[in-house]
C-alpha cells in the first residue's frame, strides 16, 4: 500500500518531468540540475557562472527566504525563488510552475539550484538534460563514499572550495578513489567559485553539454 | 489518504520514541540527538566529545559504509552504525533496534548523530532527551535562516569551525541575528571541534543537562 503509493508519486513525477524536458529542449534551453548539501556552494557557482554566459535562467529551492533570488538577481531577470517550507526537494510540478515565470525564448541555460540536501533530491527528475552533484573540501574527504547515490547519477561531480584545501583536513585521492569505485566514468571538476578556479572549465563543459543535448552551440 | 498515511507513520513513530526515552531515563542515560548537514562535523564533535566525557554510546546514521563507526569506536567500544540505503533520516525503530546492541548499564550518555541533512531529520523524535542542531562556518552565515525548523525545535545550536572564520565569507552577526530572530531563547555557542576552542563550554552544558533530566550528575 504505502509502496504504491510511493511508486504512484514518483510516476506522476517523471510524466511531468518529461514534459518539462520537452519543453526546455523546443525552446533550445539546457537544463541544469545541480544538486549538493548545504552550504558547499551552489549559489555562489551559479553567481560565478551567470557572470560568464549571458542569457540563462535560475530557478532555486529553498526550504524559506528569498535570499539565493536576490543574490542571482543581480546578474539575470529570469529567476524564480521556490520556497518548499518543510519539503527536502524539489519535484517536477514545482519547476513546471516556476517556468511559466520565465521567458524560454530568452534565455540559453536554465540552472535549477536544488533543496540543499545531498540524499533526497537525487530520485526526482525535475526535466534537467544533466544532473550535477556538488561536493565541498569543507564537507570532508567522506562524502563520496557516504553518498554513492548522487554520485552514481550525476552526470558530473564538482569539488567546490579547492582555496580551503590548506586549511582543511581533506585528502583529495580518498575522494578521488571513492569517486571512481562508485562511478568509473563519471566526469570529475575541482574548482572555487569563490576564487574562480576552474571556472573556465566548468562552463567549457557546460558549453558543450549543450551542443549535446540542444544540437547547436550557445553565443558565449 | 496521503495525510493521514503520513500522520500514522508519524504516530507510530512517537509512540516508539516515547518507549525509547523511557528506557534511557530508566537507565540513567542522558541522550542527544545531534543533527545537521553532511560535513558540517557532527562526527568530529562527537570524537572530540568522548575524549573528554567518560562512559559514552554512539548511535551513527549514515547512508552507507562504516566510516564514522569506526572513527567513533576508537574511543569507546558502545557503538552502533546503522546505514540508511537511501533513507535521509532516523526514526524511533532504527534507534530501538540499535539499542539492543548497546550495554545501557555501561553509559552515562548517549549521542545519536543522525543522517547529515538540515531538513528531514527535524519532525523525527527518536527518544532523545535533547536536539542539538549543528552549523559551521563554511555552510554559510544564512543558513539558520534558511532552515527555520530546526532552529526552532533545537534545545541547543552549534557553529562549528570557528577556527575557519576568517578565511571563509561569514557575518557572526548576521548568523546570531537570524538565529534571535527565528528562535530568541534558543542556546547558542561557538566552538571548534578540530581545535578544541569552545569543547569545555559544550561538555559542560551536556553535563548541567544530563543533570536536569536525569537528576544527577555523571561522574566527568
Amino acid at each position: 500500500m504505502k509502496i504504491e503509493l510511493v511508486e504512484n508519486v514518483l510516476k506522476a513525477n517523471d510524466e511531468l518531468a518529461a514534459l518539462n524536458r520537452k519543453q526546455f529542449s523546443d525552446a533550445g534551453v539546457f537544463c541544469i540540475d545541480l544538486l549538493g548539501g548545504p552550504g558547499c556552494g551552489k549559489t555562489a557557482l551559479i553567481e560565478a557562472t551567470l557572470q560568464r554566459i549571458g542569457y540563462a535562467g535560475v530557478i532555486v529551492g529553498d526550504l524559506a527566504t528569498q535570499r539565493d533570488a536576490e543574490r542571482m538577481a543581480r546578474f539575470t531577470d529570469q529567476v524564480v525563488q521556490i520556497n518548499t517550507g518543510k519539503g527536502c526537494h524539489l519535484e517536477a510540478h514545482h519547476v513546471m510552475r516556476a517556468m511559466s515565470r520565465i521567458d524560454l525564448s530568452r534565455i540559453d541555460f536554465l540552472f535549477i539550484e536544488n533543496v540543499g540536501n545531498l540524499i533526497c533530491p537525487v530520485g526526482f527528475d525535475l526535466g534537467q538534460h544533466v544532473k550535477v552533484g556538488m561536493f565541498s573540501t569543507t564537507g570532508g574527504d567522506d562524502k563520496a563514499a557516504k553518498h554513492p547515490y548522487i554520485v552514481h547519477e550525476s552526470n558530473l561531480l564538482l569539488l567546490n572550495k579547492i582555496d580551503l584545501l590548506r586549511h582543511v583536513p581533506f585528502n583529495l585521492a580518498v575522494f578521488r578513489g571513492d569517486v571512481r569505485r562508485l562511478n568509473p566514468t563519471v566526469e570529475m571538476l575541482e574548482l572555487s567559485a569563490l576564487t574562480g578556479d576552474g571556472i573556465e572549465q566548468w562552463v567549457a563543459w557546460i558549453d558543450q553539454q549543450r551542443e549535446h543535448w540542444i544540437g547547436r552551440k550557445a553565443v558565449l
